[in-house]
C-alpha cells in the first residue's frame, strides 16, 4: 500500500514550510511551548473565492492574503506573531492542483520568512464548492496586555495607519466600476496584497488604550470599536489620510469618498490613544516607520459616532461596512 | 447606522457560547494565558458538506462531529481541552439560516459543557459553496510530554480503544449499501456522532509511546504511525475488536470487514505501548472507562506492517484509507 496523496501533498508542498513546532506535519497536531509571562492571542480568518479574493487572482497573493489579513489583526492586539495553522479546502474540480499549490505556498513561504510567523499545521480537504482558506494565527503579548477592541475612553485621540480606502478602490477597479488612471496600479496592489502594520504593533502596546485593524472599512469598524467600548467619538473626515492614488482615482463616476470610507480591505489600524499618550505614540510610530494620522477624538456617550466634512457638516453614510449577512 | 448583519449574528448565536477567553467575541481576537510548564496542543480539522457528512444531517450533530473530530486528536496527543474556533462559511442560497444556526450552536453549547472546551473566537463568512466548518482546537500538556505520533518502538504493543468500523458501516448504511437490519441505528450513530476518548488521555499520557486517533481507517492511519516512527508492525486481525452491530451488518453483499478496516470515521484511538507498560494501560484504561484491546505489537524495520488472519494468512487491502486527493 503506497501513501496517500494526500500525505503525499502534504510531504512534498507543506511540511517543507512547517517550524520545529509543527513537526513536519507528521504528527495529528503541533505543539508550542506556553510562554512565561505572555498570554497568547488567537485569530481567526476565513477567506472564500468569489467572496474575498477572486479565483483567478495569483495563488501566492492568496496565500499571502490569507495569512496577512490574520498578521493584521495581531498587529492590532500589539501580538508578535508565533506561528499560525491553515485548513485549506480546495475544489475537486480544478485541474492542475500542483502548479497553483506550489506557486500557493511560495507566497506562503515568502510570508512565513518575512514576518517569522511558522506554519504549525492544519488540514487540507477537498471541496465540490471554491476555494477556502481558513487560517488560525498566534502572536504573543506580555500577560494581561493584549490592546483590546474594548479599550477606547472618553477624551483618547484617534489614529489610523497608513492611508484608508486604497484597497477598496482596488477592489472597484477590479469590478471595472471605473476607468484605469494613473496610480490604478497602487491600488490594485493595495487590494491584493495587504501589509499587515506588525511594526506599529509595540507603539500600540506601549501607548494605545484600544485598536483593531480596518478590514470593513472605517465607518463601520470604526463605529464597531465605539459600541464595543461604550462609547462615542467625534471624526473630522478631512483629516482622514488618504493616497495620491487614491485622490487621483476620484471623478464623478462613483462616489469614490464613500467607497474609501465605507470600502473593506485597508488591513490598516484604527487605534484609540490617551492625550497624555499621543506625543509618545506618534514618535514611536514614526520610529517604527508607519505613518499614523489623527482623525479625531473619543467621546462619552452611546449616540453613533459624528462624522463631519471639512465644512462642519455631518456625514451620514448608508452602508458602514461590508457584512456577509 | 445600524450593526450589521454578521454582527447580529455573531451576538446573537455564537457570542452566549463563548468562554472568558473569548472576551464575549466582540475583540479580533482572542487570548489564554500561559499555562506554566505545560505546552499548547493545537489541532485543525475542517469538514466540508457533501463530503465529510451529508447536508441535511441534523445541524447540532453536524456541529458536534465538527468538534469532536479535534476533541479526537487531543485525546490521542494526551491532551486535556483549553478551548477552540470556529470557522463558518455559511451557503448564501440557505434559507431559514435562523433555525439551522439555532440548531447548530445548541449542539455546540452541549459539547462545550460536555467537554468543557470554550468557544474563543471565530469567523463567519458567507459561501457560494457547501457548508464548510474548520476548527482549530487547543490543548494542554505537561512540558515535552505530547504523545507523538512518531513515538512507536519495535516491541511495543499495539492498542486501539473501542470497536473498530462501526462509524464506516453507518456511513455504508447511509450510502443505501445494504438493508436496514438489527443495530443498524448503534452504527448510523456512530458516524453521526463520534465520542472522542478523552477519558484514555491520561493514560497515555502515562503510559504511551506514541498515539493517534484513527479518523482515515485503521489500516492506513496504523502503517501511517508505523512510517512516522520509523517502524513496521504485525497485527492480528482476528483481534481487532468490533462492535455486535457491526458483526450483524456482516453479509455476502459488501466486504464488510474491508470496510470497517479501511474506512474512516472511527476516531478510535491507536497507541504504542512499552511491554512494561502494558499492565499499567490496561489498568488506566478500565479505570477510565474506556475498552482497550491488544491488537499487535510494532517490529523494527521499515516494510509495510503485516496483517494477518486467524489462519496466519496474510491480508492484503487495496486501500488503506481515505484520502481526498
Amino acid at each position: 500500500m503506497t501513501s496517500s496523496g494526500e500525505d503525499n501533498l502534504i510531504g512534498r508542498f507543506f511540511a517543507p514550510l512547517a517550524g520545529p513546532d509543527g513537526l513536519g506535519l507528521k504528527d495529528d497536531a503541533a505543539r508550542i511551548a506556553c510562554a512565561p509571562a505572555h498570554d497568547l492571542v488567537i485569530t481567526c480568518d476565513a477567506l472564500v473565492a468569489g467572496v474575498h479574493f477572486f479565483p483567478e487572482d495569483p495563488p501566492d497573493a492568496i496565500a499571502a492574503k490569507a495569512l496577512r489579513v490574520n498578521l493584521s489583526d495581531l498587529a492590532a492586539k500589539g501580538a508578535r506573531p508565533r506561528g499560525f495553522v491553515l485548513a485549506l479546502a480546495l475544489p475537486v474540480s480544478s485541474s492542475g492542483h500542483e502548479d497553483w499549490l506550489a506557486s500557493f505556498c511560495e507566497g506562503l513561504r515568502a510570508d512565513i520568512a518575512a514576518y517569522d510567523c511558522a506554519l504549525l499545521g492544519g488540514d487540507t480537504v477537498s471541496t465540490p464548492g471554491p476555494l477556502m482558506v481558513s487560517i488560525t494565527a498566534f502572536g504573543l503579548v506580555p500577560s494581561g496586555c493584549m490592546v483590546a477592541r474594548t479599550g477606547a475612553r472618553a477624551d483618547d485621540l484617534l489614529y489610523v495607519s497608513g492611508t484608508i480606502g486604497d484597497g477598496a478602490l482596488g477592489l472597484a477597479l477590479c469590478l471595472g466600476k471605473r476607468q484605469p488612471f494613473g496610480g490604478c496600479e497602487y491600488l490594485l496592489e493595495r487590494y491584493l496584497r495587504p501589509q499587515p502594520r506588525l511594526s506599529l504593533a509595540a507603539a500600540l502596546l506601549d501607548h494605545a488604550s484600544g485598536a483593531m485593524d480596518i478590514s470593513d472599512g472605517l465607518v463601520g469598524d470604526l463605529t464597531k470599536m465605539m459600541r464595543a467600548s461604550g462609547v462615542s467619538a467625534e471624526v473630522d473626515l478631512a483629516a482622514v489620510p488618504l493616497s495620491h492614488a487614491a485622490m487621483a482615482a476620484g471623478g464623478a463616476l462613483l462616489p469614490w469618498r464613500d467607497v474609501a470610507l465605507t470600502g473593506g480591505d485597508d488591513y490598516e489600524i484604527l487605534a484609540s490613544v490617551p492625550p497624555a499618550q499621543a506625543a509618545a505614540f506618534e514618535s514611536a510610530a514614526q520610529q517604527a516607520g508607519v505613518a499614523v494620522t489623527r482623525i479625531g477624538r473619543v467621546v462619552a456617550g452611546q449616540g453613533e459616532p459624528v462624522f463631519r466634512d471639512k465644512d462642519g457638516t455631518v456625514v451620514k453614510f448608508q452602508r458602514g461596512s461590508f457584512s456577509h449577512f
